[in-house]
């Protein structure tokens, strides 16, 4: 789920800085086959220059074209494109489809949004279709009330979406930081959960400071880092949308990676081991100061309780754990979230 | 999970049937690192050929001395190997290990055992080590109740393993068919629950009509049929150790197959749809015949309650779903199991 490194609102931020018309076009409704998910982004400069995409190629060549209107009048306006031409969307899915798209002169804080992405910070464009008004809010900032429960339902899944709230619409486009599964531990469980956690798309890398684990041969094409966690975990820290997953049962290798994703309010932590295992490793971290209600977070056993018999099973089910711990997430209101 | 064409147990059969001795080992017991997993058979004939491993190549030498003894014995033995020769071992796990084989000169029902697993029915071969009797079982089949509990355990995890009972010591060798997953539906979800079901031990086929949908290009090293359930089943039919999952939500395509899933107790049977969507789809079912009792046992919403976010994420929850099933299933006493 990382973006490439010209996002297309970070263009539209650089853009802007020079001084340049900015339009942006967002896709705010999908039906049947398209190309494109609800929320992606085209933004266009005065001069016509484009970046990001609606539509795969279908329509660019007309949005852009209304683009230049809209910046000419400092204006808002929604298109509506039904794709007849078959061979333009994609293999297998070429059954027709239609998307309204969402044209804005530039006029919200893209600084702003672009800070808060840049920071892995979960943040939402909310867009009043009604006067084309815009605001952004941090999760867990403060909002209307009566968006309240929308946009969290929103932040929890991800998914950008255009909603009615007391008569009026309005298109929320919510921007999760890409979710990272960090594991420590280069054994069999981990072989199976990378390649499965990239499918269900989540970033992934693998720590291991015990080099005969941690080798490629057994971890093709995944991030891996033969080195401890206190060190790696230094450069690169934890943050609220990680999941750990510590698999070693070694706690010279796994305590210190799971202490600090409880400080970094992890959105996931989990540690393998039997209950005598996890009973002493409860009383290391009460000795370190952690209190029951933290530690009763950690997911231990590690895992949906499905009766997983191998380890690759056992990867399903730590798999399935993180997706419900992600997708159920209590949107804590934080005090300290910049307004 | 599929067997190779050669298993060790029916080249055992061969040799028997023309007249040749032959011994079996098979792994007991493992402790740290074991290349090959307990249940794993070497068979070795009275001149010293042999299909099949206990060790990948550590120790199969000294092993198939000791069997051209105990072919002539007619006898049995335990053999334990300690493994310092670490670069045995597989790479990554060459922390050495310890292995428990049992030797014996062959005097099973080794005919039925392979009929059992030819037929794909779940069946185990329960070696008295005291004694060195042996004797099989066929999932639900009648058994001394002494014995009754921890098999069913071993046929729920499909793990071979060590146990005592009574005072008595038994290996108790479990043979699963291979778990298979037939998925209606070339859709979005399929695509990323083939490769997934794939890297937990599963096989998988695809079937979908629709040839739009069913192309290789989209399912890379899939098997994948583009034709409709009903002539494919009738082909290659569904049974106890297959899980059906139904995602195109139109009954042309789905009804069929999850009927047939439903006559031929498929350990799972999973169908997408919304609230009502299923609720007619009962309604077609009921006036096909199938009591509630049955029908309640269909998965719908398919797949665990993850808050799964996208078709990914579904395919996590619907194969943590399957696993549930498999290794948590009730072991139904069958009447009509061959004795």
């Amino acid at each position: 789920m990382s973006e490439g490194l010209l996002h297309p609102l970070a263009v539209a931020e650089a853009w802007k800085k020079v001084g340049r018309d900015v339009a942006i076009a967002t896709v705010i409704e999908t039906w049947g086959s398209a190309p494109r998910p609800v929320g992606s982004h085209l933004v266009i400069d005065g001069e016509g220059n484009f970046e990001g995409s609606v539509s795969g190629g279908c329509v660019e060549g007309a949005v852009i074209a209304e683009a230049l209107d809209v910046i000419a009048d400092r204006a808002a306006k929604t298109l509506e494109f039904g794709v007849a031409d078959e061979t333009a969307w994609r293999v297998g899915l070429s059954c027709g489809g239609r998307i309204r798209v969402y044209l804005e002169s530039l006029s919200f804080d893209i600084e702003r949004l672009n800070d808060c992405r840049d920071r892995r910070e979960a943040v939402a464009l909310i867009t009043s279709l009604d006067d084309g008004k815009a605001f952004i809010a941090a999760e867990g900032q403060e909002i209307a009330p009566a968006l309240r429960a929308t946009l969290d339902g929103a932040f929890r899944s991800g998914k950008s979406a255009l909603v009615e709230v007391e008569g009026k619409s309005f298109f929320l486009n919510v921007y999760l930081p890409p979710p990272e599964i960090v594991v420590i531990g280069a054994v069999h469980i981990s072989q199976v959960l990378a390649p499965m956690a990239k499918l269900a798309g989540f970033d992934i890398r693998i720590i291991d400071p015990r080099t005969a684990f941690a080798t490629p041969d057994r971890f093709p094409d995944v991030e891996l880092v033969a080195d401890w966690p206190i060190d790696v975990l230094k450069e690169r820290p934890l943050d609220r949308y990680t999941a750990l997953v510590a698999v070693t049962h070694d706690p010279k290798i796994d305590d210190f990676a799971i202490a600090e994703a409880l400080r970094a309010g992890c959105l996931y932590v989990g540690a393998l081991g039997s209950r005598k295992t996890h009973a002493s490793r409860l009383e290391r971290l009460r000795a370190e100061g952690f209190d029951d209600a933290v530690l009763a977070g950690i997911h231990a056993p590690i895992g949906l309780n499905i009766g997983a018999s191998n380890p690759a099973e056992i990867a399903v089910a730590i798999l399935a754990d993180v997706i419900q711990s992600l997708r159920t997430r209590e949107i804590v209101a934080r005090d300290s979230v910049q307004q």
